[in-house]
């Protein structure tokens, strides 16, 4: 008997610790959402990165402001260190404003249409390159034509993504290879330029650019030229408006014989200095264990880098900023992180990476928000099965918000590198409905993202990173 | 040993039948999803019903011309039966473009505010309406200051809708009796006019209008007047912008004596015959038993009406079209009902219902699709326990859409008076940050819908249309 009133004892004990536990990490998470939603600070600064800084790729004035902006924005918010880390980036430059012009073999009619350069690209020469089309799908289409028919001609690339997945990054990442090395694959096959369809759900006039590469990585991201084979000619590559793509495909079944024209003065220009910009709070019992939350603040050219990753930059500032507000002293370290050169190089990410391996930091986890600014959903988390599962323990405490969907598997490119330092890697999952609309083009502007859902983004990720800080793991 | 291997078989009999139903409900839900994402038509109808056709209040010849239009896609689309419900509906009008400004009491300065006639209201007469103001935020407030203070004045009701809340609705809900009631009860005092905040998160420059009354419907509609406090002076009610307001409260405090200035030329006119219109499928076991997926047609004039709730019929029709695309011959008899007179009289519900009562018709269930054309996230559903309990059940089904959130309690206004013949009443829940920015203004416009989100909410409302055919209730 007595034996079993200890027992009752205990479980007791057990219960209304995990119900203290769950009540009071429910209470800091409603206190933290509040905090976010009636005092947020991320639209406005959203709104200035995007609109008195504008798009910044890396090694542009635009990117050289946006560091030196965002590193006084979290002195201002009395962070307790915020320091830069040096890496050299990448600096290509668009050079003016690219033309091309569908011209019709009969009678010599023009159509103008939008194409912009993908980023990584070489030029046409100032005159151009004009050339007969072949409309190809896949790599595999490409091999069967074969160097006959493709020699000295322009492969369009016309693979629309799949608008059946629910998730748009899986319909992207099932078409991005087209733009990624369609450029290396033609020129295996003596074609002088590829122009591919833009990867956009949408159907609409703005050609968005991204990421393309002479070499071989297969992640879709300008990789450094390790691995390019040498005598791969570099072909200019074009990305063409959805519309464009199809009436280029509807104009070719009719008249085959028609030629593409289009120019492109983009280059590739010597490396430039630039940096990731860290803010961080410092821990008070483990301070020397860190949970890292960020974004990119390099962005393309074309818009001004409100999802991509505005976003993520804004909310990671307010994740800290929601610390101080609150008065919530971490027991671990919490840094902002924000990364340089994510679209085309991942310098920053690789960099922060090495400099924690060589200052033998911890990093517990690292969060990034990298999908846009639009509602949460949830988490993909990547790491030891039981950090993963401890992480999914805690869906109850979301789920009020609407982010119903942590699960298996996820992260972000910057954070990725980390990987290898055994960190726990979490991705911010958003709606990724409309993100493909604004991605890489002119239209990825501050107007697209809803304050009330950035704030939201904001919030879920100071809550997670609460709990990663209250109970490790 | 036999009766052991008789249990196991039925165990296998029933696991298998109970697999094959469920994944043939999964193929044929994943084959709607993909009709509708690839091949779906709303989102060229709403752009239809938003560009050619616009803002349709009740009794308007938009309103009349959106009837004729939705009539004849239905038949165009080949539904076994399109037809029209009379009904008498009211008919207010806006007049001329309202005009508001602040008018400070020293120098006699004057600032143009935005502001518009809520729905119901009474004008002001050609001179308008000048007086002192008063602010308050609730109707304690009002009680409090008394006749003695309020007599003369204009009433500036400035509660905001509370930020904090996750769902926007809650937050509205919990500010609109400023705007139902806030006449009727300012008028108790002597009050001649009201000046109301818009009801939106959003700080901007639109003023949202919205139904009023000057009767004692609690639910936020324009009733018929039956508990009219006959004595109740009819005073004007005017919408201001959430920027307008933010500028008149911190105006008041330095400037207690300033002056408002409205004028607005709106009134109700005799009402005007319109019509439900409605398209079904006919049933081929059970065609006496009726599943309704419906949305409201008419919508306030300001805007287009694209999100409220445009979306809701062109997804209704959807689901119809969608049925007939994958040659599902339903069981039941599917019906796709474009309500009028939602927003300011409830008309067209009510009607329905009557009709369906008079007919002896047996609706098993009804889904509304009223809170915009953004991202699905589940349903609400109301009904017998057994039969919400059954719909929760189906949640697994739903999930690799997004649509998580299949809970208890939910509906819309439409479908609501159909309650007394014990139909279980479900509500289409979507991401619902966005809608406030434009619910009831003139940024209601096609452009504020996504073609992905709004298409996704039509396979979710055919999806579980599919299901109460398959299983019933």
């Amino acid at each position: 008997m007595k034996h079993k009133i200890k027992l009752i004892s205990l479980a007791y004990i057990i219960s209304s610790n995990m119900l203290f536990g769950q009540t009071n990490d429910s209470l800091v998470i409603r206190k933290i959402f509040s905090e976010a939603l009636s005092n947020g600070k991320s639209y406005e600064l959203l709104d200035h990165l995007c609109n008195n800084i504008g798009g910044r790729l890396s090694g542009s004035p635009e990117a050289a402001k946006a560091v030196e902006w965002s590193k006084q924005v979290m002195e201002g918010f009395g962070f307790d260190r915020v320091f830069l880390q040096e890496i050299m980036v990448p600096h290509w430059v668009r050079g003016e404003k690219e033309y091309a012009e569908i011209i019709k073999s009969k009678g010599s009619e023009r159509i103008t249409v939008p194409v912009c350069a993908l980023g990584g690209s070489v030029g046409t020469g100032s005159k151009g390159i004009t050339a007969k089309v072949v409309e190809v799908h896949n790599f595999e289409e490409l091999e069967k034509l074969g160097g006959k028919k493709l020699k000295g001609k322009i492969v369009f690339y016309n693979r629309p993504m799949d608008p059946t997945h629910i998730t748009t990054f899986r319909a992207y990442s099932g078409a991005v290879d087209q733009r990624w090395a369609g450029a290396m694959e033609a020129a295996k096959y003596g074609a002088i330029g590829v122009v591919v369809r833009s990867m956009t759900l949408a159907l609409d006039d703005h050609p968005h650019t991204g990421s393309m590469g002479y070499g071989n990585d297969s992640d879709g991201h300008y990789e450094d030229e390790i691995n390019v084979e040498k005598d791969i000619n570099k072909i200019p590559a074009a990305a063409i408006s959805t519309k464009g793509a199809e009436l280029l495909s509807s104009l070719l079944k009719k008249d085959p014989g028609l030629q593409f024209h289009f120019k492109m003065s983009c280059e590739t220009l010597p490396d430039v200095k630039s940096y990731n910009v860290v803010g961080e709070i410092k821990g008070n019992e483990f301070p020397e264990e860190i949970i890292l939350v960020g974004g990119h603040l390099d962005s393309w050219d074309l818009g001004d880098g409100a999802h991509d990753d505005g976003a993520g930059c804004v909310q990671s500032i307010e994740v800290l900023r929601i610390f101080k507000a609150l008065d919530i002293r971490p027991k671990r370290t919490i840094r902002a992180v924000l990364f340089m050169n994510e679209e085309n190089g991942l310098r920053g990410g690789k960099k922060y990476a090495e400099l924690a391996k060589m200052n033998k930091e911890t990093h517990i986890a690292a969060i990034e928000s990298d999908g846009g600014g639009s509602s949460p959903i949830g988490f993909g988390v990547s790491g030891k099965n039981e950090h993963v599962d401890k992480i999914i323990s805690w869906t109850k405490l979301f789920e009020p918000y609407g982010h119903y969907q942590i699960t298996k598997g996820g992260g972000g490119a910057d954070i990725s590198p980390l990987k290898d330092q055994n960190v726990t890697l979490i991705g911010l999952r958003v709606d990724s409905q409309r993100y493909f609309d604004y991605h890489h083009a002119v239209t990825d502007t501050f107007d697209k993202v809803n304050k009330r859902e950035l704030e939201l983004g904001a919030a879920a990720m100071a809550a997670l990173v609460y709990l990663l800080d209250e109970h490790g793991l």
